[in-house]
């Protein structure tokens, strides 16, 4: 039943340091189409939560949306890093803490129309706070917010990302049981 | 605090029909960088549910992936339309659904790392059935679903889209109180 799209040529328009671009041309059901396909290595985010049911959050500038974002902490895989590793190094790079357990929550496509990322999701608790080594040009406000007040702000519309969104309700609702 | 990156540069690698990549040189903390923008129209989203709890899905298959994959309805904006008017359009269009009550739950960025893509999401309820009429070229398979199930197939990592996982967790809470 469902249409599969048959890859018929694939030109390769963009290399970079992040993404990736090519342009598929494709059978559909009338002929044939383009696909426009943004190549991404995938990462981590991690809903980063200590015992007293406080949430790990990060600021930061993005310049898509020429604004500072609030975020649960997340970043992309090096190479092929497992994403568990990944999840730990860079909540530790990121924010300073440690995870004494980190069990997943899922994985999913942020954008499926035209990107092949893929983000898994950790929850992570029996946290111990260190200190952060951030690249030397991420600039990050780390800090605690009470795990209630984010999904709430999540239901008010006030969280943007849409990974944080996912974050914040999946990990909410499985730490409730 | 936050530090914010001024543009020097930006060359336009690519225009085509769903999406723009530009490359943009940036101020950083240690002198310049590069961000790799994508730049896309945005759109609606829709999770749409009936009076006895089933939520609307659509199965379709998607290029990046190789794969079908399972979504509540969504579609990009045409042009400046409306976000509300493309929700009741792309509803339409793909399930033949119209909806009494539309409420907007939140707007979000899908990958705030490189895309400037905005996704408005909806809650759709007092649905009317009626005849679909999706592109030619788009092959969806539109089905209900107990929207119970489909939050539980989100907690049990069943559900990979990113939008989905947001429609479904926020929509369900919305309709509980």
């Amino acid at each position: 039943m469902i249409f599969e799209e048959k890859t018929l040529d694939s030109k390769r328009i963009y290399e970079g340091r992040i993404i990736n671009l090519r342009v598929d041309k494709v059978t559909v059901v009338s002929g044939t189409s383009t696909r426009e396909i943004v190549e991404h290595n995938g990462g981590s985010v991690i809903a980063a939560v200590t015992d007293d049911n406080k949430i790990i959050m990060v600021k930061q500038f993005r310049k898509p949306m020429e604004s500072p974002i609030l975020e649960v902490p997340a970043g992309k895989l090096d190479g092929d890093e497992d994403p568990a590793d990944a999840a730990l190094r860079e909540l530790s790079e990121e924010t300073g803490y440690t995870a004494g357990k980190l069990e997943k929550l899922t994985e999913f496509y942020p954008s499926v129309g035209y990107t092949t990322e893929v983000l898994h999701i950790y929850l992570a608790t029996d946290l111990k706070p260190g200190a952060c080594h951030p690249d030397e040009n991420e600039v990050l406000e780390v800090m605690e917010m009470d795990l209630e007040e984010v999904y709430r702000m999540v239901m008010d519309g006030k969280i943007h990302d849409g990974k944080t969104i996912a974050a914040v309700m999946m990990a909410r609702d499985k730490l409730r049981g």
